[in-house]
Formats: C-alpha cells, sequence, structure tokens
C-alpha cells in the first residue's frame, strides 16, 4: 500500500476541524487520535468548547493556532468556509441533541461531514440529515467505530462472499456494566448531558450502545431489521433513563434474531458479542478479543481466523496495519473508519472516484436506520412487546 | 466424606431398575455411567426396549440377570414391586411422551423415580405428576443435569448468599447446531420421535434444551419467570417442530432477562451460557468450559472461581471429586444429581432426614415449572408476542 | 460400540482386585471410579490399608465382602491366585517404594496389573519389571493418565498420521502450586510420604508429575528424548525434595524441546500445557480446557479440534463416551485406560486378539523410559546442566 | 491528565527524524505511528533510504519538506544539528548492524535518540554507546515495545510493590511461526538482511525475539539473569542462522527460569508468554490477548486484571488511553514508549526534572543486558549448555 495515499492524491492531508471533544471528553480525544493515525488528516482548526475561555486553552493545548479556535462552532463553519486554507471536513463530537445543528450546517456550506453516533436524537432529524447528506453529494461518516475492526469486517466480507450460506439467527449483545450502581451519579448532584432525555434522547441505552448494537448486526449481515418486538426501561431505581432494552429480531430474509443491551450489569467491562448462522456455518466475534473471529463451519472444525491471518479477505487485510498475532484494538478500528472516510473525502475534492473498498464506513443511511431502530423498540416496549414494523 | 454413605446407612447400594436407554440410546447410557459413578446404585433390573428381543439381549449387554429383564415397563413396575430384594428406584429414559405414564405407575406402587426432562408433554399431567409426588412423600428426581456442575451449584450459593446482592439482569442461552443441517433427517424417511411433535411434545426446541435453560436460570437465582413474551418457530424449512424460541423475559423480583434457545445454528457444538447480574456484582458461566465461574464483582477484579477453588461453598465442594485444576465434566454433572437423589432415598428408605444440602436436585415442582414455561412461551409466540403471565 | 465389550466376551466383568487406595487416599478413589464407568471390572477384593482395622472398615465401606478384605497385599495376591472366582487384575494405588514390590509379586502369581506411576523408584527395579512383564506376557498399564485424554489420543493420531509432517520442536510444562506454601506441609509435623525421599523417591516433582510430561511428549509425539541438559532442585526453603525442574530436550530424530515441572507456583492449579510443532503445523493442548486441541496449520487458519467433531481420528472417537460439545474430564480420561486394559487383559484371558486401537494405554516400557528419565535428569542436574545420553 | 504535556512544557512539539523506515519497512510503520499516536512529535526530518531517489520520494509520500530529506543519515545528523529549527531526537530503525553507528553519532551531536532493538550487534559496541549515553546526559530510549503495554506495566508494578511476594520462579517463552517454512525465503534468491548474520547479528532468533523475551523479564521481575544453561540452534535445514533457543536460567536472587524462543513454530502467530512466581502468587500474560493480566494469589480466586480496571497501579493507568473493556494493542504500547520518551526529552530540554513514571521506558543499560544476554547463551550453547556466569 502506499504510504499516505491521501499526500499522493492532493499533495497533501485533508484539513480537519472538530466540534467538542475538550477537556474531560473521552470521545474527543478518540477522535482526534483516529485522525492522527495514518496521518490523513492536519487538525487545522476547532471549537472544544462553547464557553470562550475554555475553546481557547483547550484548543492551544491541543496545538492549535489561536486564529483557528473558534468558541463559537457555527461561526466557525462559516468562517472555515472561507478561508482559502480552511477546513475540509468538520467533525462532530459533542452531546447528541447538537448533531443535527452542526452536521445540517457544515454540509451547507459544503463540509464533508464525520459525526460520532447516534446520527440525531430524532426521526424527523435523522430523515432530514440523510436527505440533505445524499442532496450534497458529499461525504457523511457516522462513527459506528466498531464495524472498523478488522474481523469485523472479515466477517462481513465472508457473509457477503457466501460463506454462511443463507443468514438464518442472529444474536447481538451489548452488555457493560458503567451504569450498574445506582449512587453513580448521585441523582440530586449535576447530571451529566447522559442522563437528561432531553440532550440524551429517549433512550440512553439505546442511543449508546443499542445504536451500535443494531449498526454491527446491518453492517455484519447485510440485512435490515424488518420486525421488532421490545422492552426498554429501566432497572435501577431512580433513574429517568433507560438502562437495559431487550428485543427479539425478524429480519428482512426470514433469519430471527436476539437482540440485548444493558449498561447496568455490574463489574461487566465491555461485552459487545454477535453470533450470526447460516446454512453454511456460525460466525462469533467479542469486541474484547476483537483479533479473533470463531468460523464454526457447518462440517468441519471450528476456525480461529485473525487480521492477515489465512483467508482474510480484502477489506480485512487493508484494516490491519500489522503483521499477524499483534494485537490492534480500539483505536485502530477508529482509525480504520476516519482514514476509509479521508479516502473517499480526498476522492471527492479530486473528482476522482474511490476505490470501492474505502466506502464500507457507516453513512447517514446507516445513522438513519439506528434512530429509526430506536423509535421503533420504544414504540413496542410502549405497546405492551408487540410486533411492529420497521417502517415510516 | 465417608467412602458410601448410602451402605454407610443402608448397609447396601440402592437398587435400581431403569426404563428404556437400549442400544441407540445416547442418554440412557448417560443414566447408567451416573448411577455407576459414585457406587450408590446396583443395577437389578431394566426394560430397555418394549421388544422383547431386544430387551432380552440390552439387558444381558449390560450385565443384567434374565428373570430381571423386561419388555413390558409398567409389569417390571407390578413385578419389582411385589419382590423381596425388587428394585428401590425406577429410572426412566424413555421418549418424552411417556414419562407420565411410567413415572405415574412406579410412584403408585412405591418406588422412588428419577425421570429424564422434560417432566410430561402436556400441562395437565405435569401438574397431576407433581400433586401424585407431594403425595406420595416419596423422592422424584428430573434430570436436570446442568443443576450437577460444581460451579454452577457455586452460582446457586453466591446468590443465595446474598454475594450479588439484588438479581437484576440475567442472560440465557442454549445454542446447538445438532439440527442445522436441513437435510438431516431426511424428512422423506424415517423420522425419529423427537421429530413427531406428538412424541417429543409441542416444541422440541423447548422441550430439548429450552427446559434446561429455563430450569438452570430458577436454579441459580432462586427467581420465577412471572412473565414472558416470546417468539418459538421454525427457522429451517420443511419441517414441523421447533427449532429456536427467543423470548424476553420479567422475574418475580422485578428482574428482566432475555432468553435464547436454537438447535440451528450451524458448527455450534453445545453453548449453554448464563450471566446473572446483582446490584453487587455479574456471575458468567459457559457450559463448554464448566469448571470456570467468572464473577464480576461491582468493584473490584474479576475472579475465576474454580471447583475446590478458594472461596467454594458447602454445596459446590461436595460436588466435585477432585483436587482443583482438574477438569470435571458431564458425567459427573449427572451423577451428582444422581448421588444426591440417592441419600435422598436412601435416608426416607431409612426414615431419616436427608442432609439438606442432598435437596438441590431437581424435582417435580421443578418439572411442572419448565412444562408450564414451555406452554407460556408458546401461547405468547401465538399472541404476537404479547407479555404473557406465567401463572395457571 | 457394544454396550459391554467385556461380558460379549467373558460373560462377566472382570475381577479387580486394589491394594491401597484406603479413606484419605485421592488416587484411590480415582482408580476406583476408572474402573466403574464403563463397567468393565467387578470390583471383588480389596486390600485397602495394612493395617487390619482400617482395612475391614475401608473394605467394607466400599462394598467388598469380608472373606475377600486383607490387611496384608502379599496374602491377598497368593490368596486370590488360589480361588476360582479370584481376582484377575491387581490393581496398585499404593505409595512409590512399594510399586515393584506387589507388581512384581502378582505378576508372580499370573495376575494383570493396573499400577500406578512413577512405576519403581529406583532404575534397577524398573528394568526388572520390565523384563518381568515382557516375560509373562500378562498386561501391564501404568496410571499416566492423561493419555486418556479424547484430544491428547487425537494429538497422537495426527501426529503419526503425518497431519504435523516431521516433528521439530516441543515443548511441555507441567506446573502446580500444591507445594508453593513453605508452611505447608508443617516442617514440624508429620511428614506425608511424599515428602521423604526414601518413599516418595529420588526426586518428588519429578516423580509426581515430570514422569507425566515425559511420559505426554512421548505419547503425542512418538519419539524419545535422546539427551537431556537439566537442573533439578528446591526452591522453597527448608526442604529435602525437589519442587521444580527444567530441562532442554533433543529427541531420537533430531527434534528439540523445552521441558520444565513444578509444584511450588503459587496459586497455579494444574497447568499441564505440551505444544508440538512440525514442518506442517503445530498442535497445543492444555489439560485445564482438555476438550480442546488447537491444530495451526503452516499454512490455513488455526482450528479448533474437541472430541468428536470433524476430523475425529479413531482412537479419540472411542475415547469420548458422549455427543460433542458436553465436556469430559480426569474421571473418563483415567477411565479410559481402565477400560483399555480391560479389553486387552479380557482378549487375553480369552485367548483373542485384541483390538490395536486399545493398546495405546501406558505400559511396562513407558514406565522404564520414565524413571530413566527421572535420573538422567538428576544425573544432568549434578553434572552442572551438562548433556546426557539418555541411555544406559 | 493534560490534552498534550509536550506543547504544555515547551509551547511546541518535539521534532523528530528519523533513519530508515521507508517503503517496504514494517517497523519504520510502527515508530512513525508510535510518534504521532499522542501528538507528542512533530516529524521534521527523515533519511529512509541511502538511495537518493528512495530516499526523496518515500519522504514527500510521507510528508516531509524536500530540504528536510536526506539520502545520507549522517549528513543528517550533521545539518539537523545546525539548524536553528532542527530536529531535537533522532530515530533509528535501520537493520541492526547500523545501530551503533547513527546512535553514537546522533548522540555525539548532541540528540536524543530513539533506537530500536537490539541496540547493537556486538557487545564491545554495546558497552561503548552505553558509555556514551551516561557521558552525555541525553535520553537514548530502546524500542522494547512489549514493556509499553499497560497490563505488563501493571506487572511490573504489582512485583515491585510486593504483592507477589519474593520471586522465585520464572517462564517465558517468545513463539512464532513465521520462519517455520523452509522454503522461505528461497535460499537461493535473494537473503534480507535477517537471514545475513554480518547485518542481522550473531543469532537472528535471539536478537529478533530473544533480547525482547529477555527484558520482559527483567522489566516484569526487576531481577537480572546471574547464569544461563543454554542451547540456540537452527532446527530448519539449510539455514545459516538460528531458528530456536532453550535456556535454564539463575537469577540474582536465587529464582529459577525457563526460557524457549523460537520463529521456527510453524502456525504459530506471536505467543509471547509470560509467568512468575513469587512466595505470594502467580502473574500470567499473553501477549495475544494483551490487556489480561492474570493474577493467581497463594490464597484466593484467580483475578483477571484489566487496563483501568480496579487495582491498576500508576504506570498501567498512565499507560492506556481508554476507559476499561476497550482494547489497546501493539502500537499503543508502542506508542506508550515514544511518549515516556517524549516526556523525559521534553523536560531535559527544559532543564526540569521528568515525573518518575516516564523513566521506565527501556534504556541503554537495557540494550547492553540484552546484547550481553545473547552473547552469554551463545557461549553456553557452544561449551555443551554448561552454567555461564552472565558478567563481563
Amino acid at each position: 500500500m502506499s504510504l499516505n495515499p491521501i499526500i499522493d492524491l492532493l499533495g497533501r492531508r485533508l484539513r480537519l476541524a472538530v466540534i467538542g471533544g475538550g477537556e474531560g471528553s473521552f470521545i474527543g480525544a478518540m477522535h482526534r487520535q483516529a485522525a492522527r493515525m495514518d496521518d490523513r488528516y492536519d487538525l487545522v482548526a476547532g471549537s472544544l468548547s462553547s464557553k470562550p475561555e475554555k475553546a481557547m486553552r483547550d484548543g492551544l493545548a491541543i496545538g492549535l493556532h489561536e486564529n483557528r479556535i473558534y468558541s463559537d462552532a457555527m461561526k466557525m463553519i462559516e468562517t472555515e468556509a472561507l478561508l482559502p486554507d480552511g477546513a475540509d471536513v468538520i467533525a462532530i463530537m459533542t452531546p447528541n441533541d447538537s448533531h443535527y445543528l452542526y452536521a445540517a450546517a457544515a454540509l451547507a456550506k459544503g463540509f464533508d461531514v464525520i459525526c460520532d453516533k447516534p446520527m440525531t436524537n430524532t426521526l424527523e432529524d435523522a430523515k432530514a440529515l440523510h436527505r440533505q447528506v445524499v442532496e450534497s453529494g458529499h461525504v457523511f461518516c457516522l462513527m459506528h467505530n466498531y464495524t472498523g475492526y478488522p474481523m469485523v469486517r472479515q466477517a462481513r466480507e465472508m457473509v457477503a462472499d457466501g460463506q454462511l450460506g443463507i443468514i438464518r439467527l442472529v444474536q447481538i449483545e451489548y452488555v457493560q456494566g458503567g451504569k450498574a450502581d445506582e449512587n453513580d451519579p448521585d441523582p440530586s448532584g449535576t447530571v451529566p448531558w447522559r442522563y437528561d432525555p432531553v440532550r440524551g434522547g429517549p433512550s440512553l441505552v439505546m442511543g449508546d450502545i443499542g445504536t451500535h448494537a443494531h449498526n454491527l448486526v446491518r453492517f455484519v449481515t447485510g440485512l435490515e431489521v424488518s420486525e421488532v418486538a421490545a422492552e426498554a426501561g429501566t432497572i435501577v431505581p431512580g433513574r429517568l433513563i433507560h438502562d437495559f432494552a431487550g428485543a427479539m429480531l425478524r429480519f428482512n430474509n426470514g433469519a430471527r434474531g436476539s437482540f440485548w443491551v444493558t449498561q447496568a450489569a455490574a463489574g461487566v467491562e465491555n461485552s459487545l458479542r454477535i453470533r450470526v448462522s447460516g446454512t453454511k456455518g456460525t460466525l462469533e466475534w467479542l469486541q474484547e478479543i476483537p483479533q479473533s473471529l470463531v468460523f464454526k463451519p457447518l462440517r468441519g472444525p471450528a476456525e480461529i481466523r485473525t487480521p492477515n491471518g489465512p483467508g482474510t479477505l480484502p477489506l480485512a487485510a487493508r484494516s490491519s496495519r500489522i503483521v499477524k498475532g499483534h494485537p490492534e484494538g480500539f483505536h485502530e478500528a477508529f482509525a480504520n473508519i476516519y482514514s476509509d472516510a479521508a479516502e473517499a473525502i480526498a476522492a471527492r475534492i479530486a473528482g476522482k472516484k474511490a476505490d470501492p473498498l474505502v466506502l464500507f464506513f457507516p453513512n447517514s443511511y446507516d445513522g438513519l436506520m439506528g434512530v429509526r431502530f430506536v423509535h421503533k423498540v420504544i414504540e413496542s416496549s410502549l405497546a405492551d412487546g408487540k410486533w411492529v414494523l420497521c417502517e415510516d
């Protein structure tokens, strides 16, 4: 592979501006590291906080020039659009309720956009944003980072290649323990935005991790959930937000599935696990050991597939930076999405067709499907768990 | 522990007669090995087949005396009841539709009974049998063998001991691949009894493994499922029987759960997995590595609990025959149930109170709960997945 | 498979007499369970202790008839040899220093023998015993129980079948923590026989587990250790006996190996691990998860081989009692040796040729090789670790 | 933690120049990613190849300015030393035989140095370089990247904190399959530098991975190998270089160890595994699942320690960028070393004392110990495996 396909194509790196991600933000640091990992981007501008002092301090701390530091993100969008060396891309890593505002504004000014998930809080915003993206012809990349893992991509390719036959059964779980303690956060204290349904969306657990789980299933299987019967609720007393959701799934090819997400499983770290069974075999992947994809054929011994191991397919191969046996992790998966988006954006800027292999990153359609799924889960849950069509 | 508590108490082993389990029966060999493992039983009589020639041949092959070999199981029950050294216990390992007949007859003649699961095919039979057991005062042991694993018993004791706090969330899956191949069995050929809903019960997957999953949850948590929303169906074309079932669970203490069983996951061997989360921590157990019970406390590192390892509680300790680090498996778990039942039976015969630690084997109430759960899953499934109360 | 090949052949089970294994003996219970597991033996006589009262109490407790209970093992050998329904087989489960005495006496009286390992304490005894076995034409089965695991047998067959190509590299470790605590046993208290070099042999760790490790390597690879450079020593202060041994190995085909055994690794349970690499691939097996054999071909993904899973070879297939996915453990491995020995003995009694598949249990030649290896390790250790030929 | 401690301290990032690492170099990309990961460095100059055209092409491809691209690395060192905004640090990622030349020259011109391992091919060079580093007072960072893993650092801290008690037993293995195929590389074709003992050093396997294994043991235990008995050799026919080495180790506190490294284990990916046992417990770590550190206390259940999980000590905590449950891998471990070195270098430039927690990266003393160990292994191997003192 080329040492740097962006420099090859454009003679320079892409210019990136960020909204959100100041000191104290977990996801902001992830975005910036992902942008640096493969050297596809120069970070040229940022609005890391809406508070002017904090915006300036944090912007300087990450090495931005003071002229390119903004506390008003909307002003950054307008200003950078006019600069001769202004940003090419806007990356949004703010609380969920502002994703739509910034993404729509950035697209309107001609920027490509990288946006954290969930895409929006409301279905209306999701539809409007997806329409705007399609009409704009610009790149919109949604940070469902788990789709960046080499072995998740290998799973997708094996399914698409027919190695599993017809998909019949899917299990997805995303179980965390971060919200298991009822004293954390203290309900009488300052509530972080995630605990506020207005800012964090209609279902915390679904927005936070349910959309990841749903997107992972769609990414690997290539199927859509056509019907869902669900319960989303609150298991830890004294909360306004959902901390678990269970569902049964029916897919558009007739396959069936089980869905379980919670952030209230005490002591569990980050158990995102998927199992996909087709007529010819089963795939199993667990995020906590991401370099192992277990393939259990209908006939023949179970196989442990690894990045760059035997049988690695092209998308998985280009998603790993290292020889087999050396683990990659969260940061590399995140960076794979950023780097693929970079190639798509650079191709658009250069007026060229992007390599089809770079176009597997989640986009606004994926975001729309995710937001709709959240709403359908809630709809079924409110209707005594009855089956609800995942249609508009 | 005593070298042989049955001999200690009775001066002899228990006398066992078996119904079913002739050549070609998987479960028959399991029962007989379990009875031999700890030397609690002498196998004295058997009706291994209803075909006289096969009954004789198989009976001799396992070392029975020809006088104690029967092709008519009902006649064996009657005859053995009259012999001065007749059987103490009848063990039933026939197709599901005859469990009730033989168990009821054996109880009526004053035998203690060990019975394969599911207890019966119909709810009516289950109720009647449970009533008969209670009224008889005899021992009825149902072979939910997974409850015999030392680490499953450790899990139960840790929950009962309050080490998990209040139980909030439960996940149970039982996934196999044995019925993934649509050409197996050939639908045009001889259909084994399991594929016949009349003999195998109203839902194959629920009777075969769904009742195990349900019983395991009850055994570990001490909770009852109070409501279920479910879908049970057939994913492999050309079948009359269910090969998957998914459900959402509500427990009698307000806890929530996810339930998923299938025998159609190509290539999967025997993935019976449970995760139980309480306010103080989470337990995880997987049948394929049965000697590991992972405890993830709310605060503190995850711990791998092992048979006879540090922190082993009494019921788990008495359920392992060997020093730590040496695996035990399916046979030993099965034998633990047989051996506990033996102690209960011997105590009854001797007119003594059994050690409470031997009384954790599944009984007719567990059987009734299992059969009812099967029926409630089907009821919800037929009612568009709506929540159904698990009550009569 | 037949329900009981011994009954098929002889019309009865084999009659077994045991020496040792009274209350308090770990290994005695293992032997008796192994003999019962597959119903090949009737336990008819026993000398469980040299103390008359204990011998009688323990003998009755396991159900022996008082006439067949002996406190003098030598007398039992003589008496049983004369009885019309006397024992066929003598099983020896006493401290190491008496193995030779009883085995030689039993062979002399025409018994087949099952003997715990190590075969003897001294090389002279080992040679004499092996010679006697060969001359007698009787069955001598040495309890290297780890060779009874289905996946260990699968490994042996894969090597023998050429699936690994030419063997080049071997790693064997057997690490336990049972003797890590310097206060256990209390040096001022009663020292168990294992801590006494006279009774336990010249090197505790080598006799206890080093011979298992050595035998496992030989069993799987079919190779002999031709040279060894070693250090055997005591790492826990205040001991007379060895608690660790490390060695480099050269095999008779030029392969190289690494050997490491210890009982002083605090907190480790029973980590017996082997890795064998040939020109075509590598096998890895760990006793703590015995149902997984990982095969890593030179080209192609790593495979997880399981009992009765795809690719199971005949010896492994006959060594598992259950459908794939259900764990078997220590007891079943132990029983496999007992049951294979039973078939060999029954064939001898019946004057028939045994099925070659039953003849893989360890024998007196394996025992001799093991005792010689112990002595060669000590010889090298005393000679500043220089390479020593494993020859007489 | 600060968003960027280097910018905090110096008002800018460190300026980095690289020698080696052009297109086709695996390790070059690793170094550059590691330097970018935490944004501590600006890559300002490079000599990626000694061929002028390739140096220019590769330099431009990674975004260097043409004025700062050199084909003559020695000239780069001289030139950059004179530039007002010249490099602060020289990173060396060339074949082993040139490490000494460039490192010595860079130190002589006042640069801090980051160097790939092994430090040098000869013991003389290693001693000279270490002396020069000490006299210079500059930072010399050796890329033993495995010491950068959070759980390896946790292991070191737990040992240093006394949580294992006195260290008694150590096992280290580093097993790869990359050189298992005797046709790879084709001996009749172009031999890569690693296969040339002059360029790759006196023992390929020892230089490539043996030094990693040795350094990992020293890093975790804080002990030095005082004596070694070893065999290093060639198991794959037709080679000039070593592809395996086994050794027994004695440590300066009396502990004992086992050492095994090979690159000829067909199908094995990258099994770097360490087990350290002390009087109070055992630690186990396997590079292929780097986020798990298993702690087995003498009394108490085994614990799975994870990055940022309960009980994480300070050095481990600062070595992870992400919340618990999200894997980090090779790149992050590599970057931890680069980022710690950056803080040490920035402190030196600023005339301040570095935070002691940043000073755990391997240095020239570690490099000297590694080169000496390689030579002592060879010395023992040539002397029939006798014990050799690891002293000059």
